[in-house]
């Protein structure tokens, strides 16, 4: 997969792809990253990348050339265009499942009040907003979503398999996790867990799953209920 | 306000805090932050802050010592530890502006499959999930919630005013945004813009908002929905 990333904070962008999975889903070869620095696509002397909004009002709006311009640069074949926006479709597990089916990304990673409103409507193919909150900086949004693809792709978490059972891949908040030491500052362990006995661990780490959806997140836990309830029948 | 961030990612976090909006603040005295290096509170070798989970299961978990001592480095008076994890009450607008409330926030980036429980329960104050998606990495969350609560610190946008008219603010997705040129590719500049009547603008951007909520988001416009028609009784 290739994705590329277009900011006015490319240093900001490369500290984040230069760690974590990030760095070892581009060190395996999996993933191609490419930073682009927006003002590139920019021809004045000021390497202008904003400016007023018409109708009036507070903060500054992207203009739409040197967007273009650098999307075109990019664009091939089987792209697809995404921005970061708090007008998007709201970004989710299955969303990202099916990104992983795109050969190339591009994200335009908004700043300021917001991005010129035709760039939204002759360039942009895919709009994403994770999370009903206000940002300054679209790199963080395209940060996530880009790290919740890439750790979905076949072969970048390794032999690890993290991917199987966790938080919404079932419809199901996680389970409690524990490690060592055994007791730590009077807290111990559950017993169960060091049972040795895998049916019954399974069973208690279904049971708190459950019981921490349901308190938690009641609306996880009626999709959730209801799914499982349609599949008995 | 002061912010701590605990990570295994020092850098990714320092280059975040480096530009943008977080810079700013800084530099304008409104936030300190300071990025806190777990590793500095292991005492092997390796500087351990992981291990396997009991029970079994794939992925590892980060252990509770190194974590605890971290915390209690930094902990004063007035300290609120966040832990961002999928599990946690969902990040919101609202959530933001309660947090600028608070004078020390200290943030745990938990990284691989989870944090050892009992750091959930006798250590954090606050759980925040950022979205229902799995991310490999609690840095980017915690940079997440970050920005949105520095943003709102009076002061930190200087004379923009730009957190007034904004997404959620008010319920509504934003209006649509155009700076210059005029004509772009064929696309113009909504005439009304240009237009100089402001109670033009300002109708023709609440109609734009409301029919976009509408179509995008049937959750928000129908609390906002609900909300005007509450007003008017």
């Amino acid at each position: 997969m290739n994705i590329d990333i277009i900011t006015i904070f490319p240093d900001m962008v490369g500290a984040i792809l230069g760690e974590s999975i990030m760095k070892r889903a581009a060190e395996s070869g999996q993933v191609n990253f490419r930073v682009v620095n927006l003002r590139d696509f920019t021809h004045d002397t000021h390497r202008t990348t904003d400016d007023r909004p018409y109708g009036g009002g507070p903060g500054m709006v992207m203009k739409p050339e040197p967007i273009f311009e650098a999307v075109e640069s990019l664009r091939g074949d089987n792209t697809t265009v995404i921005l970061t926006t708090p007008q998007g479709e709201r970004f989710s597990q299955p969303a990202a499942g099916e990104l992983t089916g795109h050969s190339h990304l591009v994200f335009i990673c908004g700043h300021y009040e917001g991005v010129d409103e035709r760039v939204r409507e002759a360039l942009v193919d895919r709009e994403f907003s994770i999370g009903d909150y206000v940002l300054t900086n679209g790199v963080l949004p395209a940060a996530v979503i880009a790290d919740a693809v890439v750790r979905l792709i076949p072969g970048v978490l390794g032999g690890e398999g993290a991917t199987d059972e966790e938080s919404f891949g079932e419809g199901l908040l996680e389970y409690p996790h524990y490690t060592r030491p055994p007791e730590f500052r009077g807290m111990k362990v559950p017993e169960v867990l060091s049972s040795g006995d895998h049916g019954r661990i399974a069973r208690w780490r279904r049971e708190q799953a459950e019981a921490r959806t349901r308190e938690r997140r009641p609306d996880l836990w009626e999709r959730y209920d209801r799914l499982r309830r349609d599949g008995r029948e």
